[in-house]
């Protein structure tokens, strides 16, 4: 299967970076994982929160083909268990050959543009986390998903 | 207000003990903080997963004083958005004298006696999270909370 994420600008903190690599080194023993880091928005303090939100989604949008399955991690998607997630990337490797593609969104959201894009959002807390740590927080629910699919250890370890 | 954290064992990750101290020092200037690192069950592989939550349970039971108003983290907890989370934080100050004491589970979660004995529990997410990447992900939990509670603009940037 081939997984995408996709955010805004770099990883800031050393220490997220590392753990960023920890699990994306993991994932890779199991899916075929890109990571797609696009630039900021240049000049970005001048623009309106719905401009740079449109900025935003078109630097997204460039990046996203027809043959993608876009999932956007968003505050009013869907929860789900760690174990229900592994379901979800489970089914779509059995019933799509998509590359799916995961977009965490920049301060303020996505542009709508990105939303009648997508093809489902999912959301990993009722909680905001701060953006860069959502990064560290879903690769390792990628890697944990993984690890349920194979039926491994690392769940309940 | 005083707000203790209490888990059990070492965090292993340098990376997420960098994370750790860089959240607890900017929470230490909103509250009184406390870390309670409780050591690991000594020889916990040959006991029963039962025998070690136990075990677990009277480790925490021991830093417990009757002045302590205890909340677990616990996937049955009740879930908040970082907003309402902030407003318990506020409401407790407002209402009670009592230090708040949360508690992170061991791998197989709390004993009976520790559920009897606590006064809540709150759940971050649906989803699993590594149990010591749970520090970090509360810590900045509870340093949001403090900034949504002053009026601060950490919470939107």
């Amino acid at each position: 299967m081939k997984v995408r994420l996709m955010f805004i600008g770099k990883t800031v903190s050393n220490a997220l970076k590392e753990l960023e690599q920890t699990y994306e080194k993991r994932l890779s023993h199991y899916v075929s994982y890109e990571r797609i880091e696009l630039p900021d928005v240049k000049q970005a303090a001048s623009l309106t929160t719905s401009q740079l939100k449109d900025k935003e989604g078109q630097l997204f949008l460039s990046k996203i083909s027809e043959d993608q399955h876009v999932i956007l991690l968003d505050e009013q998607g869907t929860s789900y268990t760690s174990e229900g997630f592994a379901l979800v990337l489970a089914n779509h490797e059995l019933h799509s050959a998509k590359k799916i593609t995961f977009c965490i969104g920049g301060a303020f959201g996505f542009s709508d543009e990105l939303y009648t894009r997508s093809n489902g959002k999912i959301s990993l807390s009722k909680m905001t986390f701060s953006h860069q740590m959502v990064r560290t927080i879903f690769l390792e629910q990628l890697y944990r998903a993984c690890t349920i699919n194979k039926g491994e250890k690392y769940h309940h370890s």
